[in-house]
């Protein structure tokens, strides 16, 4: 089965491969969906590498925080209010009656959290206090679209209050910096890391940073966010610690947060018309052997399968031995369109020559080697995989980032190609509003590493500084 | 500090304890609670465990399904509407709006699941389908106490369909068997597994299993649940396969949950008036190192710290170092009120004598050996602790566990003394809901090895052929 993929009918493409592979189901309000076990183990690999970084490296410690948050809350912060009220929904009756004050349910945390930090921050050796949490949280999707934007989704959301500004921009930035490793080094997945516009940053943000990721059909998606918070919240929710200089201070804030939405990431940046393509250290299954059954040399070749199991089980290596009753080459489609990274095909011949066939999704090459020199060399598969993913998702964003100088040259590109635009902007909100209105075009962010430069705003021609990226985004 | 713990004031013993350990704090809607980082790491060690025997003893895999439930799901099984529509909690209005339908949120997830079993279900090759979800859920607590009921809680529920009622309860009893493992195993709880009585068991369910718990009021807490749904489910949702002889049946099915609540029993079972005692394997930190600086040997003691700790961490055993400011003894209370198993004691004696001072929270007794030595006794000081805990637990249970024969007994012994009642019961709810008027008493569970006997109901004193145990409840 041939799953034809290109940058017009990339989303045809992706709903008709996510369900053929049985990655999620649709739930039975709009905009929910079923992560289906092979779907839902993907989010626990990312969930167990993403964890032991968030603890290790940002020092957070994991907590959970009640999903109702009393209407109340979101009001303390103006801005956090504007921005979610239009997204919530909101439970009025419980226990058999109305209730006295609606609960929202929760869109976010940082009210529920920052109610709470008041309460155990005292003195600045209660700082810096980070806590995480993994949970779901519910933003109503006027147009959902499985994973990229779901009315429920899974998430990590990280909380860091400091003594000082520049204490919580380090754990700003080393989030951005953790969710990249995840993105680069496990998911195989280029984008720019960069800081949001004004009106694109977080409601209730000082600043927002981001990875934003270019999809096949030229449009961006923002692949997790770091926000700092500044004391925006900590004023309202008084959020005070005594300093050692025996005055009370406000404490510095942050959040920052990676979602189920990678996963879609994923599922769009590297299919082809066979299917999926899965990385590694990410895929269900790592390794899918099919046994090539003959009646003469089954025994043989279970045995040889078994030991092969045995040893990558060892090495902690997910594997699935495919033993149903479908035809081999039923199989081997299967788990193409499954995206399983590493086919072990075992049959006569390999038993004959004591020799495994290794197929490979990401190039669907075919090498024979033997058992040795595939544990020998698995390291270097696994990596020249991951940076082959890796340079295919790099090249395809540089091939489709423009520089363009004029207004002129923004809106053919935009129309014609889509893609990532760097152009000069002057950072006025009303020049941005008119690019949005006439190209559907919206500041992604300005790169972390951008050069200071003279320039004029591709719109009003007035003085600017720096280039920014714009694309059409989901 | 010394807290004081007796039958009598155990809820005010936990309550204080559970808030100077910093397990806890109240969220701001009545009936949830924060999770608070050392309260949540042993849900985590919890879940670590338990997801691990789910997937390869139970053979079910991880998914999730949405929180929100459309109402008229709920209302296609009617025992399962009848027992859960007075604890719900409902959306009514999101994205702006006023819904269309109302949205019940998950107080567990039969419904929404079975939907969609019953398309992902049409042959026999589908069969068993076990899939598993770790989540939240929500239940309206009219008389809230932390951990034990809770309005929000975090669980996680297991759901398999079979092709026999007799695999389904194959399934059912893994289940009681994989929870019954953690509770005495790694928890070190003893309880008794048992059949519900038809008053007590699941909304929806043919019958329900349980693991009955003894705290130290006398009262008894379901630590678990695990249910024969029979065909009441698959029957509405037409959950249909076509069978190896082509004609179409229903699947039958079970589900299994196991909650946050068990950290209650713990901290209930376990602890005495220094605080928490926690076991090994479910410890934040299974040991804590305390170092006694003296200025002369503070960088020799930390040299050693940190030897013990690669050690312990190449072994995978969790390990905090304590070089905060307070004095040591100061440290001794915390990390005793807060349950940590071990304690290492590290100063200027231990350094001259190479040897360690072990203090084992349980037993409060202190040992002094060498590192070696530690290493080599580990797992069996280990398993003494753990084995001594579930002893305790045994004893108390036994001690207070009373073969009554009348019901002036009975009620004498309820009154007094609270505990296990091991009565004759006629089985007939008439009988169950008298007692339960005029005692409080519930029957807990018919335990799973009862002895056939000719006896008379305790209360009406017609025939009776089995035991049940009663108990007042949590």
């Amino acid at each position: 089965m041939v799953y034809p993929r290109n940058k017009e009918n990339i989303s045809e493409w992706y709903l008709e491969v996510l369900k053929e592979a049985e990655i999620f189901d649709y739930g039975p309000v709009k905009g929910t969906i079923i992560f289906k076990p092979y779907g839902y183990a993907l989010w626990e690999n990312i969930q167990k590498i993403l964890d032991k970084f968030i603890k290790e490296e940002i020092g957070a410690l994991n907590s959970y925080f009640p999903l109702f948050i009393p209407e109340g809350f979101l009001k303390k912060e103006k801005e956090h209010l504007e921005g979610f009220s239009p997204e919530v929904a909101v439970v009025t009756y419980a226990g058999g009656e109305e209730l006295s004050e609606k609960l929202i349910v929760r869109p976010t945390s940082e009210t529920i959290m920052y109610d709470a930090f008041s309460r155990w921050i005292k003195s600045y050796r209660d700082l810096p206090l980070i806590v995480n949490q993994w949970c779901n949280v519910i933003r109503w999707e006027k147009r959902p679209f499985p994973f990229l934007r779901n009315t429920e989704f899974l998430w990590q959301e990280g909380h860091g209050a400091h003594a000082t500004h520049e204490d919580s921009l380090k754990t700003v930035l080393k989030a951005l910096e953790v969710y990249l490793k995840v993105y680069q080094e496990y998911l195989g997945i280029f984008g720019f890391a960069g800081q949001k516009s004004e009106s694109e940053k977080f409601a209730g943000a000082l600043k927002t940073f981001t990875y934003e990721i270019l999809m096949p059909d030229g449009k961006a998606l923002q692949g997790c966010t770091s926000h700092d918070l500044g004391q925006n919240f900590s004023v309202p929710f008084e959020i005070r610690f005594q300093d050692r200089d025996m005055t009370l201070k406000y404490v510095w804030q942050n959040s920052w947060g990676f979602s189920t939405r990678s996963l879609g990431a994923l599922f769009m940046v590297h299919g082809d018309e066979y299917g999926l393509i899965l990385p590694p250290k990410i895929a269900p299954y790592e390794f899918v052997i099919v046994p090539i059954y003959d009646g003469e040399n089954n025994e043989k070749i279970d045995l040889f399968a078994k030991k092969i199991i045995e040893t990558l089980k060892e090495k902690n290596i997910s594997v699935f031995y495919d033993t149903s009753e479908e035809t081999p080459g039923f199989k081997f489609n299967k788990w193409e369109l499954k995206g399983a990274p590493f086919r072990l095909e075992l049959g006569k011949k390999e038993i004959e020559e004591k020799k495994i066939t290794l197929f490979r999704r990401d190039t669907r090459e075919k090498i024979s080697l033997s058992l040795e020199n595939l544990l020998e060399n698995l390291k270097k598969i696994e990596e020249e995989y991951l940076s082959h993913l890796l340079e295919k998702s790099k090249n395809f964003t540089v091939e489709n980032l423009f520089e363009v100088n004029s207004y002129e040259e923004f809106k053919k590109v935009m129309e014609e190609r889509r893609g990532f635009l760097s152009a000069f902007w002057c950072e006025r909100e009303e020049c941005e509003i008119k690019i949005k209105e006439e190209t559907k075009a919206t500041t992604r962010c300005l790169p972390l590493e951008f050069n200071e430069e003279k320039g004029r705003c591709i719109y009003c021609q007035n003085e600017a500084r720096r280039r920014w990226l714009f694309a059409q985004s989901y």
